[in-house]
């Protein structure tokens, strides 16, 4: 029945004939001269655009299209905005003078690296959301962050061991850049420009410091923050590529942000692991009990969604925190979330860059208050309730709230016994000038709450419990928590 | 065009048309006014039931399918035996006076949470046999173990640190529910009901406490164990998401049960990480080279298999163990597998509460017999010699009893050591009436049985050998024992 | 297209025609005669066979073929190369006095173990390539390295706690297949014969010890090394599974290499997850960006690749190292990739049997130069930039040097350590005849090599950053350094 239904679906494709196929757009010129030489130059980078929606919509018909379909957001008039595919030169070529990546390149003024205020042209609403979204400060975020960078020295400096001491160096930009910025994104920096002999004659690039990257606050030549990249991997943009949770496991996978893994032992994940190759991961807007029958992360915190009689259930957002209350991960204490996404700039009582006090005391004018995270949360159980009913959702909320307070209880457990071992000397603190990070009994309350705290509230709001007992969660928590007192009583003797 | 005209001639063939149509059973009218509201109320949940077999075939005409093919196990006259469609009405008022949690609900005498009492209307075999698995008493056998809730209440119970001491707290419920018990299962209880106002007006829900849960043992509020949408989640109750090895996964993914890892590095496993999209898997029965080609945990473990020339394999259970004649995890020593689903009553030489004693002696009469063991090993070993020669199978059999032996000599090497810093006082145990859980030291002797004997022990029974090598098996448990020895020597001087 | 293919397929199935039946080759005598009994008595891997190519296409017919699309090398006349396809017998049987496993069966010289040998008669130049790749002789390079044995010995050896002492013994045979030797392959040996009743009368099969076993460096009856089913499991030979990345996870996703990991969650691995359901895995060349669009692990080390116009842009290899320069796992320090696949030959300056000596001086002439490796990184290049602009690749590389270099060093700080340690006499190493690898403070020092100083470089290899710092990599390396300094120092006093 399932070759039957194929048959259908592509004999309905077909049925519209020749008018829909003259109405296909052009490729402009220049994109046109860009295939020329990059069909074999970089045949697999063309194949991949071929694929495109991009390859095959202008922006102008998208703009077209019903609003709740529409995956352009732009509703100007721009030169841009015309009936041409949105080809090489049409992303490449934008804003030449704000590109300091800009070359010569055959006739025309190209820059490799896209940004996202190239994708702004069509796309400025999400761009602008994004914009609100921390992710698009990653790089700062740690970058500007003196304590985090901190930990992030802590972990990428190499060592040495020299006259029987262990000498910590600082790491430099390609650790880095493999390592926490990654996913972080780099900053790219154009030094200078190489021109190398090809099979299609001399050809002039940049040179890119802090290439290749596509982390989610990448700093671009043209100084924006972020790349559309990283969840849409260009060439082909593919909207089942993004909505796949492995995506978001890219980043969300590690025991700092256990996200993907919490997922993975979900009952939601689970029914995706079954049956997602038979979902529509591509339909605009997303119907719920149609198009799929179990979330994935985009589900939840991003797409719009309808349900089956047409109604909206949410809108897209690309200000991924627009449904979440509480940031649960990267922090010593779950707190509200911050009202900017420029983290760097929080300041706890004790003027730490921090959304709390090492007490648990929230930075609160720096975070969103109770009317906003019920707001964000009532947003959030509205996806929910798509498919449970309200019981459920509001049980499910409930021991999240206490999995959270939980989790910062031991969180305070684990910070009142590093605290004295700092007054006491048994280690070295801030109160010494010190990094609060860089001795292994600190390094045993970092994973206190930066691995299993945080891997508890996952599981909690993901519904992943496997993740919150013995593999990550729990078991480890109070296990550290009996080490740290064993060996602060051992020292004490 | 002439392919689709091919196509579609042939296509007109097999539209199925009235006749088929004519036969499709009805929806009750109780239903039928549930989904009047619930269309839009709930419309996930609907369309995801509209998927399911449920929705299109009536009990009596499942009824009518030749014995091999069918779902259904009841073959009584049962006024619930019909021609309707089982739809929301036929599950949710069924049983209304033994449902705590029946609440007036339009003109219906509804509870929300459906017990596998109910399911055993239509499938009785399934349920009677699913309770005698001791997944079915997952609540009880771990709430009602002493020893093990010791354990549970050490990983659950949050640490406060006052005065230079840490002290552990008794976990509460919704704590609980989230960690061992979202797989074991919570006990639901009604505390009273709610009304509020909605769009269809006024609705009374019952207030539950220990809600949500799917874990298999869940206390429903029938007072009836067990939960089938724990693996056939409701409301499609798809047999392609139960025999899918992720669902499995959501309990049987950790270091505690490391079954679906084991599996994930497999044969098996790769097998279907490369090919399951092709499968059928929703054919009843399952054919064996034919419907798949690798199993899943359900081919192993439950379903019904016959080989290509129709001949039955193995007979469907839900009895998982009717397949294992040794069980391999959560135990201080793999032992045959208990008689009874009721672990909890189990006691060993020393009146505790295990499958075996310390020194390693089973409990043997709590525990199926030599004979009942083979038994059980030849029916696995039909389902592996549909694909395995015997020599292959035998082979692969002596080596897991032979890691068995192996990995109980490992654990009992660490137990004696754990029994010296005992008897030494080097940690506070059974002796002294205080857990043998809850000290760093008695935490690796944990560690030594419940991940990484364990580990072995799986990756031999299921071929995944990369997670009992380095990842958690043979070399965390040498490295435990070494570690339990210096400590014990350093505690020594 | 595919949607038309794959009406043409199903209608093709549908109209079965006598022409294209009467072109199929048939099924030779000797195997007509194994299906007999075979159908019967082992169905699935009757059912398994009759989906390969094996079934559907003789060797003669496969030598017909363009040569870009041709799975056999052997361009020789014999006697097996004809128009029979490849049954059972055409295997089984073959060179019966090299295989000690052959048995008198039916009217056949039978054997069950099937030999890289074997499979060699239509694919010659696939086992030779494989016999010069390390994993064709990963049996002898573990068996023969003392100091690897050390190690294994370590892990795999059962412990006794015996007066206060816990004693270390030799792990059996079967422990050892189950551990290390499962993915290095055992050695099989015939230790005589059983003779069985079955339904289909007296039946003789060889006794093998160490059987079963598809270890890819097997030693098998007739002597040769190697197995071709451990990335092509019989008898289906699914080039879709040995495409598959979950293959490979088999025996490379532990710490010890995690190469599966860093795929999971690199760029590659997440849009293989969203996307391969629909890609062509069996193609034969494999067309970038059309057959798939993006790489699986046989992509970048093994397969023919060629791009949309048809262009050749690697040649198929299976000596997997022709693409890798240096290698990343299993040694102390990351070196050049071994001239040789015998790696149990080479010795350091120190006479150790080690790629490096222990303070990182390559074993130079056993270890391929740097003309090689240029020659080797330019082909993996190749596969790199039918995607990826040369800035990008060289770019990424660059990184890759980097982590080699930096962790390397990371490596040497822990490697001084533990010699400071054992000058001390704080462990006992080499320089007292103890093995460097059984106590716990060397396995600090193996975590950090074998474990983390190689899951940052598999990282920037492939992309995966999320496994380079927390989950495996950096932080861990970082932890253990630091740990290792502090237990020196504890020592000391």
């Amino acid at each position: 029945m399932r070759t039957i239904a194929v048959c259908l679906a592509f004999l309905a494709t077909l049925v519209p004939g020749p008018p829909a196929l003259a109405e296909e757009p052009e490729i402009s010129e220049a994109s046109q001269s860009c295939l020329e030489c990059h069909a074999e130059a970089t045949p697999a980078i063309v194949a991949d655009w071929k694929r495109s929606a991009h390859a095959v919509t202008s922006p102008l018909a998208a703009q077209k299209k019903p609003e709740a379909e529409r995956k352009v957001s732009s509703t100007k008039k721009r030169p841009e905005i015309n009936d041409k595919v949105v080809g090489c030169a049409e992303c490449h070529t934008l804003h030449p003078k704000m590109h300091k990546d800009t070359v010569e390149h055959d006739e025309f003024q190209m820059h490799p690296v896209v940004s996202p205020a190239d994708c702004a042209v069509c796309h400025p609403t999400e761009v602008q959301e994004y914009n609100s979204n921390l992710m698009s400060r990653a790089y700062p975020n740690l970058r500007l962050n003196p304590l985090y960078m901190d930990l992030a020295n802590e972990i990428n400096g190499p060592r040495r061991y020299e006259n029987g001491k262990l000498i910590k160096d600082k790491p430099n930009l390609a650790t880095e850049a493999e390592s926490c910025f990654y996913c972080h994104g780099t900053k790219i920096e154009v030094t200078g420009t190489k021109t190398r002999e090809t099979d299609w004659g001399e050809i002039t690039t940049p040179v890119l410091k802090g290439w290749p990257s596509h982390g989610v606050g990448r700093i671009n030549p043209d100084g924006q923050w972020g790349s559309c990249t990283a969840c849409h991997p260009r060439h082909s943009f593919s909207l089942a590529v993004a909505r796949n949770p492995a995506t978001c496991s890219e980043c969300h996978k590690g025991p700092d942000v256990p996200a993907y893994q919490a997922y993975s032992v979900s009952k939601h994940g689970n029914i995706h692991a079954a049956l997602a190759k038979d979902w529509n991961m591509t339909a605009v807007p997303w119907t719920v009990g149609r198009d799929f029958t179990a979330p994935t992360c985009a589900t939840c915190h991003i797409s719009a969604l309808q349900d089956t009689e047409g109604k909206e259930i949410v809108k897209r957002t690309h200000e991924m925190a627009d449904r979440i209350d509480t940031r649960l991960m990267g922090l010593v204490y779950a707190a509200p979330h911050p009202k900017l996404p420029t983290t760097y700039s929080i300041r706890n009582k004790d003027n730490q860059p921090l959304a709390t006090a090492l007490d648990g005391t929230p930075a609160a004018k720096f975070l969103i208050d109770k009317k906003e995270q019920a707001k964000r949360r009532a947003t959030m159980k509205k996806v929910c309730q798509s498919c449970h009913s309200k019981t459920w959702v509001d049980g499910q909320f409930a021991r999240l709230d206490n999995t959270i307070k939980v989790s910062n209880q031991q969180t305070l457990a684990a910070t009142r016994m590093i605290q004295e071992a700092w007054a006491k000397g048994l280690a070295k603190g801030p109160d010494r000038n010190d990094s609060p990070f860089n001795e292994p009994l600190e390094k045993d309350w970092i994973r206190a709450w930066l691995f299993h705290a945080n891997a508890a509230r996952y599981a909690s709001a993901m519904l992943g419990a496997d993740y919150g007992v013995f593999a990550l969660g729990r078991w480890e928590m109070a296990r550290i928590l009996d080490e740290m007192e064993e060996k602060i009583k051992g020292f004490r003797k």
